[in-house]
Order: C-alpha cells, then structure tokens, then sequence
C-alpha cells in the first residue's frame, strides 16, 4: 500500500507457498520414521538396530513401532491443514476481523483432541520459589487444553498483527523459526548427551522448522521491498500455527513465548485501540510519504476531543515517548499515532525508508529472541531446580 | 447449464459441505476413542473394562491405547484434507482435465505413506483357481501401492465424470454411501459373530460415512433440480476420496469397486472419447429443448467424416443400440451422441425432464450396487474358500 504506483499484486501466494510446505512434510513422513521402521520390520539390513531390538524384546522392553509419535506427528499436519484450508476462505471470504481472530482455534481442535485421546500429560513443573505450597508437580487438567489453545490462538493471530510493510511478515516468521531451530540444536547429540529425553521432541520441531524455513525463504525473495507478491493471511495463521504446534507437541511452549517478545509486545501495545478506547482505522500501517519516498508513523484523528481520562493518559505515553499527539491552538488533542510496533519504532527513529524498518524490525526481532533464549538455558536455573538441557525433567 | 434461464449460482458449495464434514470428522476423535481411553487411563468409571484391562495385563496381552488405529484414522483424514484444499485451488484456478485427473494422487500420499509406515501388509488373499499355482496368499510387495493410488486415483474422478445434471454428483455418492454402511452393518453385532476380526476396520469405515451421509443429504437438498447451489469439484473429489480412504483403510476396496459399477462403465464408455479418437467437446452434459423442457441426448460433430475405420465401429454400436449417429444424404456420419451413461440411458429411454433422469441415475446405482454386494457375499465363496463375514480372512 505504500507504493508511489499500485501494480497488481497476486495476493495469496502465501497459499501456494504453504501447500508445497505441507506436501514436503507428507512425502517427509518415511524418512521421519525410517529407523523405527528398519528395527519393527527386523529385515532392513541395519544388523546393530536389529540385535538391539532382539536384545530388548527379550529384557523388560518391547521395541514396537512409536505409534504415538506417528500420530502426534500426522496431529500437527492436520492442524497446519486445517490452518491452510480455514486461512485460503479467510483470503477469499474477507471475514471481519472479530470472527478471524477465532479461525486458530478452529485448527486448533485436531492437535487437541489428539493430545487428550494419545498423551493426556497435564502436569506441569513447579517453579522453585512456590514448589512449598504446589509441591513439585501439578496436575493443571483441563486449564492445560485452554492454556494449549491459547497458544494456538494467540501465536498465528501475532504474527498477523504484526503486519502492514513489505515483507515482514515473513521476516518475523524466518527469525523466530531460526532461532527454534537453534534452541532445538542445543538439545541435539553432540552438544548435549545422547540419548536425551528430550531429543525427539525438538528432533519433531526439526521436521517441522526446517521447510517451513525453505518454503519462507523464498517466499521472503520475491515478498522483500518492493514486493512483487503479497502472501495473504493463509501464510501468517501458517506461520503461527507451525510455531504453536512445535511448541506444544515438543513440550516448550514457554520457550516458544520468548521469542514472541516483539509480537507480545506489540499485542499488548495494540489494546487501546483494539478495544475503542482509541479510535481504530481499517489499516494502521505507516504512512508513506511519496515526496521523500519515506514512511513515518500513521495516525488516527480525533473527530471529537478524547475524554479527560484518555487525554491525559495519552499525555502520560506522549512524555514517555510511547505515542506522539498532535494538539491544535487550544490544546486539544486532534491526532495521536496509530499503536503498532512499527509506528512506535517510526517515532523513536523518524521517516526511514520501508526496507530499513524491515531491518529494524528483523534486528529487534533477533535480538529480543536471542535474550529470551539466555534468560531461557542460563536464568531458568533460578526458578527451576535445572535447565532440562542438562537433565532429566518431565515437561 | 440445462436451464430456460441462467441465474446466478453459488458453485463451490461443495467446499463449505466438505469444511463442515471434516470438522465433524475431526471432532469426533475423542468419541472413536472413548473406550480405550477408559481403558488405557483405569479410571473412567466403567468397572467391567478396567477388570478386564488388569486381566489382560496379568496375561499374554497388554492392552494399550490403540495407537495404530488412530494413525490410520488421521491419515484418512489427512487425505481427505488433502483432496478438500486440493479441489478448492481447482474450483478456484480451473485446471486442465489432464492435470486434474492426478490430483486424488497427491492427497493419496498422506494414507499411503501412513499405511507404508504403519502397517506395510501387502499380502492379498489368492483365489481358489489359482491356489495350486501362486499358495494361499501372495505378496504384492509395492504392487499394492500402486493399487491403493489407482483406487484412490480412479473414486474421486469417477465420481466427477458421471456429471451434468443437477444433483447427480451428490445423488450417486449418497447412494454409494449409504450402499457401504448397508455393508459395514452386516459385519456389526448382532448380524455377526462378534468380536469379529473385521468388525473395527468397518466401525471405523461407519465413523467417516455416517458424517459424509449427512453433509451428502443437506447438499442434494439444495442441489436437487432445480439447483440453488452448485457443488463444484471439490464435493466430487472429496465424495471419491472418501469412498477410497474407507476401502483402502477398512480393508475392503475390492467390494467398494463393486459399487462403482456405474461409474467404471461410464469410464470405459467414455475412453474413444477420452483418447480423443472421437472428437470430445469441452462439455457433454446432456442437451437442453427448451421447446419441450425435457433434456436429451448431446452430441458431438464431425466436421471431417471420420476414418473408416471408426466409421464402421459407429456403426457396430449403433446397431448394437450404444450411439446414436446421424448421417447426411451421401452416407457420412456428421453427428454421434457423446458417450457417457447419461447420453446413453437418453438414447435408450428418450428425451425426460432432468430431475427424472436423476431419479432413473439413482436407480440404476442403487441396483448394480445390491446386485454387486450379493455377488460379493454370496457368490465369492466360488472363488474364495470362505466369505470373511462368516470367519478370519487375513484381506
């Protein structure tokens, strides 16, 4: 939208990047599961696989096929495709905004109900301070599934609302899946020791991580300022649901909440306006200017004066520097900036060029991720009794 | 298109069907399940299952959650996914038939890969006559995916083939339908023995037919002549590859080809057409008289009389009463009825109203289905040693 000439776009190519995702995880299913394979079937040819299985079958385990991990794998698929399939009528339907933000939820259901039928694992640790009280464990029961959706909810609708310049979308989504991909790294043989409890689950997020990545990368080529393609609200839910469903199947959704600091952030930021206590346009995205060819932040116009308490809180942020107002000769205020992420970064910096706040953006976005992840292995000790890298732990 | 007027029509109806059926797919998991959950977590209430689970467990058995039954479950529903976001984008983009026609393949490799990985029989039952040459069961090895693709390969385009006139497409699927659960009960109790080694893969073919009956049944209400909605590919798509994932799944395709009797000959009916050895107009749906409000056979021209060759195979069906030809003053043919079932019961019965010649369509698929499932059960003991509703069967 912030283009001195508005070409025709093909908007949904998002669609088409995420059917050729889902198709690589499909025909990735065999690989995923080979070694099992190989050791279930006892032909195969791997004769050390297949003496370890005889050597266990005799002792107290059966080696059998890990059915479960199959159909947690093909739960995660079915929820990306039900994300896929929901987000394309979204692209097409135009559904207002209210309705849209519940569309995860819908995709959500398949991992849920798979979760309840094959795990049902509600318990959670305790942190250390309160263990006194909790006792090490506790069993959250159903407030488990409703804290799983809003997982599921919160993460695709993130990534949506961080939105409103070329490519950024699938900036933030590149970011964050390589920095998951790099905390699943540090849990993999030869860094830490093997076998780990938790190697199959980030092994899991690996699947799921690296085409996400490929299939983002090029999309993120032909999307990047000035884009020649848009990538629709099917490829953000995407985005959002590949992050929810590697954290919750891989058991650390509360590492995946570190690396949505911007998005929280930015969410939280939003409130006002999402709620009307702000008036809220259509589109909050920054305001080109087409003589400098720069963006600066967006506003929205007060039509009438904001009551007292809104004023003043709008004065409080103004001093905070966390909004800017307009007043006119009397004093009233006729215009404060639109509250995203992106404006607030506009009116820390002043009027960049669009890439440039896309390069911001990837640096805040990497950086804010990266000390998530140090507070995650190096200050989770604090309130934990361990980081599960190093050792046993339960979720 | 068989209408005095053309009003506008919602035509991908089909994909808000195909939603609202995989969500009811989707939903029922926990309740598939239900029974091993009680009995998998001991708890649950139902005594008499958890004294038997103890029983067990002190025995040879373990009785453990069903995993590889849930996998088959999500991989046919993943199929189903599949084919649903695979027939929107046709509806969508429309496709040239060459291409179409491979689409079921795509949404085959989720089940394929799944029954590659998660249970790998390939070993069929032979027939009595051919016992003495190839023993008792023989091992098809990757021939059997090759049969599973073109089973799921041929249902869905079957299904949109036999096409044209309103309410046809959903009209035939429902019949099929409901012809499979008429199958499925024969193997429940208390017509069977029960537990019957075949009684779960048919539960779970009841679990994703009795949804599709309804959704079918909604459909054909609005899309029965005259139609307010159109169903577009993807209800066809998804109606085959339904019919294919409970064949393949539930063990039984060779009996679902039996009701597909209508189907295979329209497909072999249509192949000179097909191949193109006679000329094959864009569509051949049966032909409008707005004069008479009654539809009758279409045709397709020959502009150059054909080789002599087809000439006189015109004329063998001709007289064999299969095409109806049209000759000039000199001889040449200059016009044949188009060759699909619909053309042909016109040619046979003459011109009817549309909604009359869907009525004559549903009979026909109602008998040859009946008539199908009584050689299934009754005849086969010629060919096989024993019918495996009656007794263990391995296929």
């Amino acid at each position: 939208m912030a283009k001195p000439k508005k070409p025709e776009i093909p908007e949904t190519m998002g669609a088409v990047c995420a059917v050729a995702y889902l198709l690589a995880l499909i025909v990735f299913i065999p690989f995923a599961f080979y070694k099992d394979i190989v050791a279930a079937t006892s032909g195969g040819g791997n004769r050390d696989v297949v003496i370890e299985v005889q050597h266990i079958e005799t002792g107290r385990f059966l080696h059998r096929f890990p059915h479960g991990k199959l159909a947690s794998y093909l739960s995660g698929l079915l929820s990306l495709q039900c994300i896929v399939i929901l987000g394309i009528g979204d692209d097409l339907l135009d559904i207002r905004w209210r309705h849209k933000v519940l569309i995860p939820a819908f995709a959500a259901i398949p991992m849920l109900v798979v979760y309840l039928v094959d795990f049902g694992v509600t318990h959670v640790v305790v942190p250390v301070p309160l263990q006194p009280y909790l006792g090490g464990f506790i069993d959250l029961g159903w407030l488990y599934y409703i804290y799983m959706a809003a997982i599921a909810i919160f993460c695709p609708n993130a990534i949506n609302m961080l939105a409103g310049i070329n490519g950024i979308e699938v900036a933030q989504s590149l970011v964050i899946a390589v920095l998951l991909l790099l905390n699943d790294a540090l849990y993999l043989a030869p860094i830490s020791p093997y076998p780990h409890p938790a190697t199959d689950s980030h092994l899991f997020s690996i699947y799921f991580l690296l085409p996400f990545i490929g299939v983002s990368a090029a999309l993120l080529w032909h999307n990047w300022y000035p884009s020649k393609v848009f990538v629709g609200d099917t490829y953000c839910y995407l985005a959002g649901m590949v992050f929810a469903v590697v954290g919750i199947l891989g058991h650390f959704s509360k590492t995946l909440l570190l690396l949505f600091i911007p998005q929280i952030f930015n969410f939280v930021y939003s409130t006002p306006q999402l709620f009307h206590l702000i008036p809220c346009p259509r589109h909050r995205l920054p305001r080109f200017n087409a003589s400098t060819g720069l963006i600066d932040a967006s506003v929205t116009e007060w039509t009438h004066p904001p009551s007292p308490l809104i004023a003043s809180s709008l004065e409080l942020l103004h001093k905070l520097h966390l909004v800017r107002v307009q007043r006119n000769s009397i004093g009233q205020i006729i215009e404060s900036t639109n509250l995203t992420i992106l404006n607030l970064w506009l009116v820390w910096m002043g009027p960049m060029r669009e890439d440039r706040l896309a390069w911001h953006m990837i640096g805040v976005q990497t950086m804010c991720g990266l000390l998530g992840l140090f507070a995650r292995h190096r200050l989770a000790l604090l309130v934990f009794n361990q980081d599960n890298r190093s050792f046993h732990s339960v979720v």
